[in-house]
């Protein structure tokens, strides 16, 4: 079991979080679960948001995840979206903090170029993608695009960490935000 | 002790988060904390986040709110800033989640009509109305208008609860977004 780790890929929405959970052998790694929390039919957002918090700590409770990979949203939407948006993250964030799990963050166009060499990469190509690298089944792979993006975010998590040189520059939002003013402008501390 | 109930306050912000723990014994209320998790000095995003979580869970723990009242957010800022900040809110709403205590959020010109009759009122103004009816000692007077704030979202909660027939035209965030469209414009679910 020599240098086995879990990373668990989250792909935060305010109606549909994706998870994706990678088992990491050596240089190997294999796709152990993937899915979506549906807040759809959860129509009071503190309870959306305390199903959020129970469904990430149950996910981490079951796969005991040693790192966990943030899909950093697109800043195109409107305020009150963004409040929102904050809101469901911060609480799926408060549930890896509460159980002391490093978060890591990557842009979309980030994950896209690790896993297709192309930042403009569609989500099926993503998907169709991580089919072929983690040989997803069928089943696996009629999940929703929310779930292979998350665990796409996992897996440009697993590339990120064996190449410790190009993890460095991309260790956290803030590290990101630093080094990309241009793509995060008005983002500040 | 019949009918004691605590009101804990908090006015989420990403540099400053202020908190305020009221006492409610049958019709009246003593403040018993009053200050701010200052944030300015934790430059790293997710160690920030995280502070946030511990010192709110920290409160949590020392005065076992019954409830927590947040002061919700103009949406004036730009996108980024909003998402930054929905995050802190987030991380510190999941930490009442954590613990099962029911969040009600009250708009800015709610808390100041509530404390002072104007929903124009300055901070300043807030706080002075506070200190008379909650006789706050110097000291307290010290705090920043951050504590001041969640104090008032804990008084005005209070204010509301003893009002069953106001409370219900607020209950949460999603009620008072459904009943005040033309205030919280693009807002969904």
């Amino acid at each position: 079991m020599k240098g086995e780790k879990i990373i668990m890929g989250i792909d935060p929405g305010t109606n549909l979080m994706g998870y994706g959970v990678l088992r990491v052998v050596g240089n190997k790694a294999e796709a152990v679960a993937l899915g979506v929390i549906d807040l759809h039919k959860v129509s009071d957002t503190y309870l959306k948001l305390g199903h959020i918090f129970e469904r990430v700590s149950g996910i981490i409770s079951e796969y005991l995840p040693d790192e966990m990979a943030i899909e950093a949203p697109f800043f195109g939407k409107n305020v009150q979206s963004m409040l929102k948006l904050g809101r469901a993250q911060g609480v799926a964030i408060a549930a890896a903090i509460h159980r002391d799990i490093p978060i890591h963050e990557y842009a979309p166009m980030k994950i896209k170029m690790a896993l297709t060499g192309t930042g403009a990469a569609s989500k099926e190509q993503v998907a169709g993608m991580l089919q072929r690298i983690l040989k997803l089944d069928a089943e696996q792979m009629k999940q929703h695009f929310d779930a292979t993006d998350a665990l796409a975010a996992a897996y440009c998590h697993f590339m990120q960490a064996s190449r410790p040189e190009s993890q460095a520059s991309y260790r956290s939002w803030k590290d990101f935000a630093t080094k990309n003013k241009e793509k995060v402008k008005g983002l500040k501390g």
